[in-house]
Parts: C-alpha cells; sequence; structure tokens
C-alpha cells in the first residue's frame, strides 16, 4: 500500500473528528504505518458541517492533504453532495442510508455500500454518539484497512471507561459491513 | 489576522491531539475563523511522541502545514529537540517547564514562557489529564489567539460530564499564563 485516502464528512455532533482521529491513532500507534491526519473547518463548519481526511502509507506522507480520496464516508446529505465528485473512480462509497440518498451522477465504477449507522447506534447499541464507531467497524470490514483487533485495542485503551458499549459498536459495525459486503 | 501557525508537540497521553482539536473547534465553530488542524504520525509516534498543528485565518488556508509556528508548546524534551528549530524568529515558545528544559539555540528573538502546567494539572486541578487544558488556558493568555469565552463554551460542549474540572484546569492555565506574561 503506497497511499491510501479516506475522507469523512457528516454534520457537527457526529463525531467525525473523533472518529478519524481514533482511526488515525490506530493506523500509527498499532498498525506502524504513517498517517496524517486532517481536519478542515471553513465556512462550511458554520453551518454545522464537518469534514475529516486521513492519508495512510507504508512510508512517509509527501503531501499531506485528499487527492481524490479511496473512500469516503459520507454522513449527511450536505456532506454527500459537497464531495462526491471528488471519490476516485472505482472508490467506495459508503453512506448512512437514514441519512444520505444517492442524487447525481456517481464518479465510473464506485462500489456504493448503504448502512443505517446511525439506527444501529440509537437501537442496538443504545446511544446515537455511538454512530461512529459504527461506522469504523463498517469501513473496517469494507476496507480491511485496519484491522479489527487493533480497532479493539485502541478503544480499549482511549476509553476505558465506555468500552463496553463501544466495544459493542464496533462489533455491530463490522457485522453490517460483512453483510452489506456478501450482498454487492 | 492572515494566517497564523501553533504546533504542539510532546508525548502520547498529554493529550496533545485533544488539545489541538479542542482549540481548532473553538477557533472555527464560535470564533468562526478558518482553520486546518493536522496530526502527523510517523516513526517518531512509535516512540510514544505525538504532534498536531494548526493554521488559523480569517481567510481559506491555502497551504495546510505549518511552515515556522508561531508558537511552539514544547511538553516533552523530544519534542522540543525535534521541532524548536523551526520556530519562527521572534516566536513564541511555551514550555512544561518540569519537563523541558532550553538546550542549545533558539531562534532569534523568540518569548519563552515557562508553565508547570503537568504539576497544575496534579496537585490544583487533581487530574494530570487536564494538563492539556491548563495549556490552552496559557495560550489563551499569552496569544490572545483564542477568547477564553470561546474556550470555555466549547470545554462545556464538548465535556458536559466533566465540565467542572476542566474549566478548573482552563482558570489556572489562564491565571499562570497572565503570571508568565506580567514577569517578562
Amino acid at each position: 500500500m503506497s497511499r491510501y485516502e479516506i475522507r469523512i464528512g457528516g454534520f457537527g455532533g457526529q463525531g467525525v473528528v473523533t472518529m478519524a482521529v481514533v482511526l488515525g491513532e490506530t493506523l500509527s500507534l498499532i498498525e506502524k504505518k504513517f498517517v496524517v491526519q486532517t481536519q478542515s473547518y471553513g465556512p462550511e463548519a458554520r453551518g454545522g458541517a464537518s469534514k475529516s481526511e486521513i492519508v495512510v502509507g507504508d512510508v512517509e506522507i509527501d503531501y499531506p492533504k485528499v487527492m481524490a480520496p479511496d473512500v469516503f464516508i459520507a454522513l449527511s446529505r450536505a456532506a454527500y453532495l459537497a464531495y462526491i465528485t471528488g471519490l476516485k473512480e472505482n472508490g467506495i462509497l459508503i453512506i448512512d442510508e437514514d441519512l444520505v440518498e444517492i442524487e447525481g451522477d456517481l464518479p465510473d465504477g464506485v462500489n456504493v455500500y448503504k448502512i443505517p449507522a446511525t439506527r444501529i447506534a440509537e437501537q442496538e447499541v443504545g446511544n446515537k454518539q455511538a454512530t461512529n464507531v459504527v461506522m469504523l467497524g463498517v469501513l473496517c470490514a469494507i476496507t480491511k484497512i485496519v484491522t479489527n483487533e487493533g480497532l479493539r485495542q485502541r478503544i480499549e485503551e482511549r476509553w476505558p471507561r465506555f468500552k463496553e458499549s463501544n466495544l459493542k459498536a464496533l462489533e455491530l459495525g463490522l457485522k453490517a459491513g460483512e453483510a452489506a459486503l456478501a450482498s454487492q
């Protein structure tokens, strides 16, 4: 893997930044990759939108910005509309199917995975704030860019007091991602 | 303010990334600035070192990486040694005086502020993990790049369950920063 780019977009309160930080920490501290992880806030942040990017590689990252993401995770319609055109051809699009609809043209060959991440967090974990951890599990199952074991370890280290519900969210996300992958 | 650059370096567990994320959120969501906030993890992260950068501006940030920081906050000797040469001439250096000593030559005209942030967090807040919030208060007092009110609001929103000790940490950091400024 020379360079792999991930973009996550949503609205404030969905934990987009935390999701990217935990993913970046797992990839670097545990999986020993080189990682640059960026939040850019601009006028769109003022409307409550939130975007976070990760560039991962086996060697040092020369250019820190995402150019054309391999994966785009869209947790809001605004984020979907703003960033869908940047997705790489044959890239992976993961959307929260209760919050985002496919509109307009997609780049050629994109694989779309629709996951009710917020619903899973709310109804099965009992905590809507775990949506971002559900999506980490989904990302792990679909892309294999990060390992399940690495994410489990980082979640336990980072949130010792909330590890039970976060590990459950991760597990449910993995299952949802595997199911979506199997049904393609 | 066209462009202002902040670099924070320390070791794992000091909350360097969280400090930068909270600062970035405050500057963007509350103070309406343009912000890019980056974590870069490389081989040095494997030794437990941690670095985070923020670029702030009144207009969109064209180049997302810190070139020569206006402020460098060093919370570990390793971070100090790795990044001190990059500090801008006449820039601001803030160190945790119990963890970092001034070694070697500083860039010309640098103002040095020595703050026992970890000791304040441990002894006065009663929670070593609040070191990063103490340092946010110090940064606010010394640079005025962010407002006390903005930081208070963001801390209350972000950590409703831990707001009391975090607001205390912020307050103690502000006082320590003001005292250091007055004694220059």
